[in-house]
């Protein structure tokens, strides 16, 4: 059945941090969400550009050269090949939106990383 | 610089409805923004999903086989090729992600046609 979907609804399914899951898909791209807190692992994206955009809370990304602070409603695009390091000290909602082929460490395998997100 | 984008500090930059506006780009695709009141033209996109956030107030998709109702938080993907009528009773805000090269009428040729969408 074709039905929107209320993103903040989504959260309340699942508590673990740092595990995407997938919302929908578009074009190439799958719609994700995430909750962020504590510290992520630093990782790039060779081809992929990701979205991210905050839902509730604050999510920081440490670039090489500096620091992107999101809050709610705020979002910033990490450009293909940008070491990046997401952190939240405080629990923070992620929407993110990047292409399917994508893994959540990028080029770094990690206890962190999830081979195949959930659909939710 | 590198900064993040506040969504809805945007919409205060225009007033004109069913004006696409382009917020940044990820991979193949913008991240656009529109205000919508009244009622948009059916069309489709014949090889284009297109990804419809509600930002504030609600936003209604006519489809040829039902109708959606998308409330703040809320998104839904329309399917390529698939018929929609957007509209709006009461003033609303959208963000839109899709293929660069879509055209916001798609198919068909109207006085909504925007050809060039500004960047803001």
């Amino acid at each position: 059945m074709k039905k929107p979907v209320n993103i903040r609804e989504k959260f309340q399914l699942f508590d673990a941090y740092w595990t995407p899951k997938i919302l929908g898909e578009v074009n190439d791209s799958y719609v994700k969400i995430f909750k962020a807190k504590g510290e992520f692992v630093w990782h790039k994206h060779d081809r992929e550009d990701e979205f991210f955009l905050v839902i509730k809370g604050t999510l920081h990304i440490k670039l090489r050269d500096g620091e992107i602070t999101l809050n709610e409603g705020e979002f910033f695009i990490v450009p293909q090949g940008v070491e990046h390091l997401p952190y939240a000290p405080e629990e923070a909602h992620v929407l993110l939106i990047e292409p399917k082929e994508v893994l959540n460490t990028g080029d770094v395998s990690s206890e962190k990383t999830v081979e195949n997100p959930e659909v939710i």
